[in-house]
């Protein structure tokens, strides 16, 4: 029997899959179904400025809907695009009413370059929101105490960056991200934004993180299905590692081929 | 249907698995066997400086031959521990004779603290067992001159290391190893020692390398089994990742939920 | 003549030296009082609570107003231990009594174990404190939206940190130091807390930030006066290879020597 | 009195400059002469195949041989462009009678792409020039057991590279210098090739290898004399850091400035 990941749990949502998965850029709605269903995704972002946009949704949600039961996943409505606290609260309010869920990925962008989060705007929505029945996952920075600010709100998850959005350059400061674990010790925290590559992704969940979301590492791949898999192997990968526990690195040679004694510690 | 990594071939022999295994330090037989089989590896190296000591070898060899049909491995017979190329070349013609097969890893050592090979004694004892009719994996440095001498004298497939052997550190000079791929191009690559994490076997196999050697990575595992299975997970996220095309990493953010405009390039 | 690095300004200062000093852990009032003068520094901090402590300075304000008109530097009073926005500005306002200097070095910790800033606390504390006259040189992190609310708040040095306080990690974020001496061109940036080793300071003036202040790298060093020294001079190459330009990396080799031709592009 | 480096010794001369300069590239022999001279250097290198071609030097040699006395600089010859030992020792001779000097930097190309130096050419004319009476110093990679066969060959001196030449990748292998550092103890080790930046030459200095040689680095800067100025105070930086003791990176912060107490641990 082949040893599995450990289940979590997200809001009282007991998951197996650690890849959350974002739907925006794939090559056609053909390709976004397929990826979705090899990569075994059980979360999958879409961004309500886009489905409440007025030129209509390219049966893009119809799609969503169809697929979430297919593999037991849940949607996970963001409000990516949102500049104010006071944007994103009534966004998350349209939502609701729109998906029927409580779950909310709160966006709100403090930068037009990085498009990195404004922690005052941020913590500000996130209160406003846990206060009116939403479950928060905020995207957020690796600061720490912003971090402890969103749990003092009621956040019961975390979403902190590895690198701006889209820019695929994987974990900038891992020394940060080790540190939200070992501080925050219980609350699930996901890497959102900034992996590229499925080692980003097996790195962040061997520092303990527990999940991971993405969108262009795979949307963008040359072959965005092969890609899905590929990150689908990565996040087991990583998780088992860590569950399994990984070497400290030593800083010099250790010869894993004995020359003489016996093969075995025991037996 | 899932998308799976395409074969490879070592010295004629077809594989599916990219992920070769150790035998030496697991804390039991029966955690060997089933890590092995988790693993899924269908190639294991074996030191022959332990199994031809006279203390006997623990039932460690019958073992093995027991376990390679099952899941159909092959066994690599290495020469640790060997500190010239007389030493290493007697060793390997025994071993062909003990295991029956002209398969070859074969390790000069040339210093004793790093357990580097040296590339001069290596080259020396390629060429002649070359001429003497195995097929030599050379675990060697990540110079690339001391590679394409390896090819000429006759190797078909390198294992240039990634760090010290037992040391965990992952790829120590990610460039030289790209430059290997670039240069070498056709040329199975396996990177050999150095390995700690999951995240260090993706990256090799994103890189362009072709598998990973690896052993102390899951012989010293908390959960040795469990790791097997994380490195399993690991080298097909790498790969798929290398077919499937990874992004290029961008200096600043690139939003991948578009506020506007319709979801899909094309329907 | 040789090239000197150009002068920079701090809340209408002009200074030479560009690398601020504190005063902390010295093995001798001596050993101080000589890596300061070979520092050629010309802002030193000093912690209030500390020298307002009740069990006395031993010596330390008078030795540092001795030092001060010698080699033309200013002090920069610091809030280092305070946890509140509250307690910050008290001291503060203690400090300027004292000191009378309305230059403060504003420190409000947010997290007991790495000791990083609190940024809601800080920025509430930076708008009061510039509404009462002073100078602040926020410690801060490198959160590019934070650094923005301090300069909001009337701050016009920032102090972002490269790693915690008396890690000697280095610059564990380069990323988001560019980031923000791309996005606040002007703004004088003095990397403050984490620098260990006298090329994590180059690094930081190459990457255009204008400053670093430290004091455990010099303080807890084998020879302290001589580090003093070392940081003198890495200030000053970091800077000039700044201001002279340094080459992009290239992937690939191009040789310095060109084998034929004539050696100079003219003359 | 300010703190200086140590002398160090090069076959029997003792120099105080740690900053040894190429000599190609430059855009006039001006901006040469001045560089040369901002720079403190006491070690210049000129290319053999240029000067001895046909189409005249421009002047370049009396230029360089004017310079040399004036600040107590000797000349280095290389061999750069060659590509095998019998090329490199018929070129050397040459250029002993020409430059009247024993000493030689010694290039043996070994890959049209990263100009690697070739180790066995490398070793093998080492060997030949060391008994026919040169000072030999090799331009070869960081693998320790192709620097022990140089050593064993007569060399005095070892030139490891950072990176490929021209490339100014800084170290791309701070591990395998390091190692060389600590197995080679009173080998005078110096880095030649890759260094991009300020900052790259004082962590070689810091990780105690003993001075660099560039040429892109600065020939190329924006401003070459100020670059040759930062790269003067880079190597003093890291060498009085090196000499100083830069102390162990922490892992978590460690208050520099403690609230209560004494301020110095004596006095």
């Amino acid at each position: 029997m082949l040893p599995v990941t450990q289940p979590w749990t997200l809001y009282g949502v007991t998951l197996d899959s650690r890849l959350l998965l974002g739907t925006a850029g794939y090559p056609s709605p053909a390709v976004l179904r397929e990826a979705l269903q090899v990569s075994g995704t059980q979360v999958v972002t879409v961004g309500l400025k886009r489905t409440l946009g007025a030129a209509g949704d390219n049966g893009f949600i119809d799609l969503i809907r169809e697929l979430l039961p297919v593999q037991g996943a849940r949607l996970l409505p963001n409000t990516a695009g949102c500049r104010t606290a006071r944007e994103a609260i009534t966004l998350a309010h349209m939502a609701r009413e729109l998906y029927d869920t409580p779950w909310l990925k709160l966006e709100v962008v403090g930068d037009e370059h990085t498009l990195q989060p404004d922690p005052w705007e941020l913590v500000h929505a996130a209160g406003q929101l846990v206060r009116d029945g939403f479950d928060v996952f905020p995207y957020c920075t690796d600061d720490l105490v912003t971090c402890q600010r969103l749990l003092d709100a009621g956040c019961q998850v975390l979403m902190p960056w590895g690198a701006p959005i889209g820019s695929g350059q994987g974990l900038l400061n891992p020394f940060a991200l080790r540190t939200l674990r070992e501080r925050l010790p219980g609350v699930p925290l996901i890497v959102d934004a900034g992996i590229g590559a499925p080692a980003h992704a097996a790195q962040a969940l061997e520092l303990g993180l527990d999940g991971v979301l993405l969108n262009s590492a795979v949307a963008q791949a040359g072959d965005p299905v092969r890609m899905a898999a590929a990150f689908a192997h990565a996040v087991k990968a990583g998780r088992l590692g860590r569950e399994a526990g990984v070497m400290a690195p030593q800083s010099m040679a250790v010869a894993s081929t004995p020359v003489t004694g016996r093969p075995f510690l025991i037996g």
